[in-house]
This record gives structure tokens, sequence and C-alpha cells, in this order.
């Protein structure tokens, strides 16, 4: 089955990237605007439980961060996706770190870049024309993220909340 | 805000049933299969910690409960919406009257009938179509519940989790 790690950051931040995801990201229907902290992984179906009990312990580790969005950017010419630039906040980073050793799999494509996509799967021409516009409306919003979420993927693609942690710092 | 309650079932059961929702219910898009415990309800924004405190304690009164979908029925006359039966389990019904008694909108308008909607908004006549095939197709599933999920509405209609509880029953 396959897992992922989100963040969802707060309605309003959701609401203004839903506006643009409704139009330009094919993704739309699948899951609600979320930052990525750990990319689908295969895990077990059986082996749930102890999955979550892993994320609880590492959610315990780590504090609320900041979640800072600050701009529109893109990853082309990787890829033709469109997000909002989330600050590399050093509890951002830490956390993803965690969740990348000895944690499932460990592997990361590329060097992580926080951010909340918004459009994706776009032609080269409509990515131009549409960065063109949304880098001028840009995105300022700042809040503090205190929980995370593990997810797993149906059949049809969309994503169910399996379970929410806290980032308690308890155990830090 | 607009928030809810909900039980998901396991991915087995979520995917039947979408395989039914992606055809025949609208709100395939808005929302992953679900159990509903305590429909829409609007609170204040800023109140959220403080609902999320109320459900939490709510959550440690109930112990897992056992949710077994039985068959494939319809509330018609009332409206065209087919859904897979739900057992009234002894706990689903204390844990739905707990979520209603001093608890934000404590009125409910209807009796409660624990139930996943497959269909809806469907014409009379599709409605009998629909319904005669998928009442002999049938359904037999049975699992644990052993968490539920705070959910809020975002302005295109789509519900993200907030947070997950725990039916730990320790303040039983």
């Amino acid at each position: 089955m396959k897992f992922g790690v989100v963040a969802f950051p707060a309605k309003k931040l959701q609401d203004v990237a839903n506006s643009y995801r409704k139009r330009y990201d094919p993704h739309y229907e699948l899951i609600t605007p979320h930052m990525t902290l750990k990319d689908a992984f295969e895990v077990d179906e059986n082996e749930t439980k102890k999955l979550a009990q892993g994320l609880e312990e590492i959610a315990k580790r780590h504090k609320p961060f900041k979640l800072h969005a600050t701009r529109v950017s893109t990853f082309s010419p990787l890829t033709n996706t469109l997000y909002f630039k989330v600050d590399p906040d050093p509890g951002i980073l830490s956390l993803h770190k965690d969740l990348h050793t000895d944690f499932y799999d460990s592997q990361t494509k590329y060097s992580y870049v926080p951010h909340i996509t918004i459009a994706q799967k776009m032609s080269d021409s409509e990515h131009a024309d549409i960065f063109g516009q949304l880098k001028m409306v840009g995105i300022d919003h700042e809040e503090i993220i205190d929980r995370i979420h593990l997810l797993y993927q149906l059949e049809d693609g969309s994503w169910t909340v399996h379970d929410t942690f806290r980032l308690t710092g308890d155990d830090q």
C-alpha cells in the first residue's frame, strides 16, 4: 500500500492554492493542498501499525515549525510544476531529514525544496504564461504547523488520512 | 468555518465504495469514502483548538467499534441516495449520541442511520436502476475502527483532515 506524509496548511492558504489548482493541477481532486514531507512509499498494509508508531516517535522529536510561503516558483526545466515556495525553516528540514533516515524509503531523488504545488503537467507555453501571471500576484502567508498526517492512497489515486501526529518536541 | 466528524474505513472498503462513487456520487471529488458521525456544523476558526480538545475528550470516553457494512440500501423517498448500510453497533450509537449532547450543533435532523454513501443526487429512474443492480451485488465487510477524524471544509467544498483522535476508552 502506498503511504505518504504531509502537512496541511490552514484553510486560508488552502483556499488560495485551490483557486489555482482547480484550473491548473490535474491532482486537484486527489488531495487537498499540502506540503509533502515524505513522498509516496510502499509499505505492506499489515505493517500500518508499526509504520504509525515509527511516525509517532519521529513527531515527538520535533517541535511545531513555521510555514512561510513567500513566492510563486517553478520546477522548470525539470517539470512544468508551479508552487508556493516555503521558506526552508530549520524545523522543516530536520523533520524531513528524520523522515528519510532509517525510516522506510530513505532515498530521496532530489534535494528537498519545501513547497505547496499549485499547478502541474502543463504544456511549455501554458507553463510560461501562467507562471508569468502568478509570479506577479505572489504569495505571503505565515503560520505555525503543529501536526503532520500519515496518508494512504486508494486505487483511484486519491489520498485518505490514516492518522495525525502532533509535533510535541517532547522527546527532543 | 464548517467542521464535520467522520470515520474512514480501510482501503479495501474505500476502493469498493469509490468504484461506485466515481460514477454515481457528485461528492466523489470532495472527500474519500467515509461514515459520517457528525454532520457539517459551523464553528469560528479561532475556536478550532477548543473544538479539538472537546473531541479528544469524547474520543477518550469511547472504545474502538465494529464497522460492519451489510448491504446496499437507499434513503428514497427522502433522497435518491444509495449507501452501504452499517450495522448500528452500540459503540457507534453511543459515540454519535455523545457527539450530539452538549457538543456544538446538538440538533439532529433525522434519526441516525450509520452508513457510507456510494451514490446520490440521481434522477428517479437512474436511482431505481442503479439500486436494483447494486442491491444484488451487495456488500459484506467488517473491520474495527479505532480512530475518528475532525475535518473542515474548504471554499470549493472539499474536506481536509484537521486532526485524528484515537478511541481509547481510557475515560470510560
